[in-house]
């Protein structure tokens, strides 16, 4: 239960002990297709461009950036959270040139103050974290994408910790590149990053198109503009090896592929609104439950993600030592925190597989446990109750609503 | 039974299904320590910094060249086939002086020649592949470690292709870095890249030590010479993570974790001497079944890997309608070539899990019938004897060796 990654969804975990296939074998070929068509129904997108790159969720981050951004090509960063401030530092050593609009943690950034930076500093992308696991806030997008739009500048978001738990439109909302990751709301593990890019996008990093020496033809056209600075996060060529021609570039990561592909066959199987709505109640009934037991929430509620909470560690309560017998006694992980919350609040998550009632309840059950063990001040016999409560009034509403 | 990615051990299959466990859970800590160990006895070598890159074998070629290499640093590259290219593209997009020496495919690398140019050319690394699957060459590399060691030069070595299949010293032979994958005679799937660098390469990269916004404090030392331009490959900031302090980097790829540790579990209940050995024969039955089908085997045989073997495609025969017909009507794949062998020769592998007699044998038997139906002009009736034979020697010699 801390902020990812989290218990994999049994079938996700099933899918993984499938025997490998050869990478141009037709079914793995028609299944990397499929994880293309899958992952365009959990983007909310009809971008031709939707595949996974083979690592972890920041190595989506990197090929977006490394692909779209030239040495002193200019990046505008709103920074909401760590994760913001890790996007700096990969495009600080991609060599672009940064302006960063810095949030004050447990905040969201305000489209007006975007628009306001994007008329003075001229970016050519501005890049945005949509969940920042660090903070707990969710960065409203719509808005955004329709300054970036106006103004022309690409688009790009890490929704890492979002997707599958928040509503992510990445057409209605004018996103020229998305990555992921599956270690949060969407259930897997982590190690595949699923991405999207526009049609906008693809035309851009196009003009760095190469191809590897070894593999080169005199019908192969390559871009104008100078070589992409990595190798293996190069987008066009990775483009290509998805593409019609399946030009060798890496050897796909199978089994990751497979879990990938699980992922999103539950998401779109569930259905986005049932699952987006499982991850809502989940979330409010974690934090009532914590609320109405005497504790304190971090950051401002109103922009909360729904798949995880921050919570206040009481005051005289050793929180690793609750951490830790959280996970001894009971078996539940719930997260620590980075820098200036680090030792001030946990991370509590609801998410994927673990975005269910049981999980909530028995939470928030071992939590009181441990805490009245250490002689917190808190108000026994109720936070579960509450949570019991808002999960009953959810699936009221639930059935008035198939009536 | 092509030249990799191959079927993986069915205890790796089952090792993949395993639920997830939070990075920073003791038990997962516990894990990563243990893969460290597991891979010190894979790669025969005492290195510290033994660890997994959470991406395709390229990634641990990238890690190593953008963490050892500035812009303008000097690499000396022999290419015996297609990935000494990959080095070469990798090597200059890290912004490195590359020299290459180019050998005719099919060939290997002549140590003297290494050493005239070290000579010349004063490289500070020299990076090289020991197996290329693009031309089944085997790269002795004994020599060519002394002489790197004699000229002070650090010396990479990519070993995704032959490692577990082909003898690797890494300490005996004075590699300083070694990036490998599991997908070839490790019997894995692609996805994780052990790598492993000795004390020297550790000193040299630490040079390049930085710690990422968000996680820096004043403890925290950081070198003197430039930033490595990728976050998610550098190797000082890897090397923190899986070190005591466990400074957060990337999310390690749990489910990718559980099969490289399962592969060298594997590797080393069954032995390094008996794996070497049950490859070996794999390798010279194929070969000598192919030969006495009257098929021509490509490349100097003497510096044949023993997990790959090329075969030239008959005259007047349609290779890519053999290898479709194979799949389709024995369920086995074989592989077809790159560059300047594509259309002329097939990739025959016999690795992992497939390093099997069964595997072998079954594979003679259905190409032969398939090259039949082709009207190819073989010898019938031959080449699975001749490869059973093989067998039967290499048991009876054991035999004789056990008593």
């Amino acid at each position: 239960m801390g902020p990812g990654p989290i218990n994999a969804y049994p079938r996700v975990l099933q899918a993984m002990s499938n025997q490998l296939i050869g990478q141009y074998d037709p079914v793995m070929t028609g299944y990397m297709q499929q994880v293309q068509q899958l992952y365009r129904g959990v983007f909310n997108t009809s971008n031709e461009a939707t595949l996974l790159i083979d690592g972890t969720a920041r190595a989506g981050i990197e090929a977006v950036l490394v692909s779209a951004l030239k040495p002193g090509d200019k990046v505008l960063i709103p920074v909401i959270g760590r994760f913001g401030h890790l996007l700096c530092e990969i495009a600080y050593r991609v060599g672009a040139e940064i302006r960063t609009i810095e949030v004050e943690w447990g905040e969201v950034c305000d489209p007006a103050l975007i628009e306001k930076e994007i008329k003075a500093f001229q970016p050519k992308m501005l890049a945005t974290v949509q969940g920042d696991t660090s903070t707990t806030m969710n960065q409203p997008l719509a808005e955004i994408g329709e300054i970036c739009s106006r103004y022309g500048v690409l688009f790009y978001c890490d929704a890492t910790a979002s997707v599958g738990g928040n509503a992510l439109k990445v057409d209605e909302w004018y996103l020229d590149a998305v990555s992921v990751g599956l270690q949060k709301c969407l259930g897997g593990p982590s190690g595949s990053a699923p991405i999207t890019l526009s049609d906008g996008f693809v035309n851009e990093i196009s003009k760095r198109r190469h191809i590897e020496l070894g593999l080169r033809t005199e019908q192969h056209s390559a871009g104008s503009e100078p070589m992409i600075r990595s190798n293996y996060f190069d987008l066009p060529m990775i483009l290509d090896y998805w593409g019609e021609e399946r030009l060798n570039h890496h050897t796909e990561a199978t089994t990751m592929l497979y879990a990938a592909r699980e992922c999103a066959r539950l998401f779109l199987e569930e259905g986005e609104n049932a699952v987006l709505d499982r991850h809502e109640v989940a979330g409010q009934a974690m934090a009532q439950g914590l609320e109405t037991m005497g504790l304190k929430l971090f950051g401002n509620q109103k922009y909360k993600m729904n798949n995880v909470v921050g919570v206040y560690i009481p005051q005289h309560i050793d929180g690793e030592a609750i951490r830790s017998e959280l996970l001894n006694l009971f078996g539940i992980e719930i997260g620590t925190s980075f820098g200036p919350l680090h030792g001030k609040i946990w991370r509590i998550g609801t998410m994927g597989y673990n975005a269910r009632q049981e999980a909530v309840l028995s939470t928030l059950a071992a939590l009181e446990a441990v805490l009245v063990k250490h002689k917190a001040a808190i108000n026994t016999g109720v936070g579960v109750q509450a949570a019991m409560t808002c999960y009953a009034a959810h699936f009221q509403a639930q059935s008035v609503l198939a009536k």
